[in-house]
């Protein structure tokens, strides 16, 4: 399918590394004016989703040792972690991204912590960006 | 005002510090299908903008030695730089920060590269996120 008949993703959320999602919800509630949006834990983190219109913001804080978010947290400190783009076709556009030679870290889609099939791409294929794709 | 009848912010982009912004377009245009949306250069950095729905993603490659983006850079290598929210009153939302003992980089907004007002927060006083805030 040619791209120009391919609707563009959108930004389904971004996930923010932290070491305590109490100190941070002040901010993003208060401040911000964002609405709780609860999701569940994934991925040895505990997380605060806050909805943002169409966009999350996901708090993600290490509930376990040695986990994703604690190993960034103890090698670059806490801060911006990844951003999911939702996509319309998951499976043709990690197929798409693997033909273009990007390396996935999820080779198929698992679920993800709002319910749906997500996968993760390789920042060293994306810029140094750590990217989830998620299907809307 | 009670944050209950004060809408929340939206995200409007997410900047990523990018080497060459030439080899990461394919990427955003042709495998997540976004629509270009030029932007005006600034704070020392090229800017590519790719329209994500109501979302941006801004590509920020240095065009200046010593800029924030080649400074990031050379101290944490590509990656995301900050995410802009946008709020429906700019001024009220950078006093209730103040209040709230927030540090801001920008102590008066000014203009950013998409023509509106803006203003940073420092990332020391959000979680290690550096929080550009705009005005919707």
């Amino acid at each position: 399918m040619p791209p120009s008949t391919r609707r563009g993703a959108r930004i389904a959320h971004v996930g923010i590394a932290v070491r305590a999602i109490d100190e941070l919800v002040p901010f993003y509630r208060e401040l911000l004016g964002l609405d709780d949006h609860p999701l569940a834990d994934s991925d040895g983190a505990r997380i605060a989703g806050f909805a943002a219109e169409d966009s999350l913001v996901e708090l993600l804080e290490p509930s376990v040792a040695d986990s994703p978010i604690s190993r960034f947290i103890d090698r670059r400190g806490p801060g911006i972690h990844h951003i999911c783009f939702a996509v319309h076709d998951l499976d043709d556009t990690l197929a798409r991204c693997r033909a273009k030679g990007i390396t996935l870290i999820d080779d198929t889609p698992r679920m993800g912590a709002e319910g749906k099939r997500i996968a993760f791409l390789h920042p060293a294929s994306t810029g140094g960006v750590l990217i989830e794709l998620t299907e809307d």
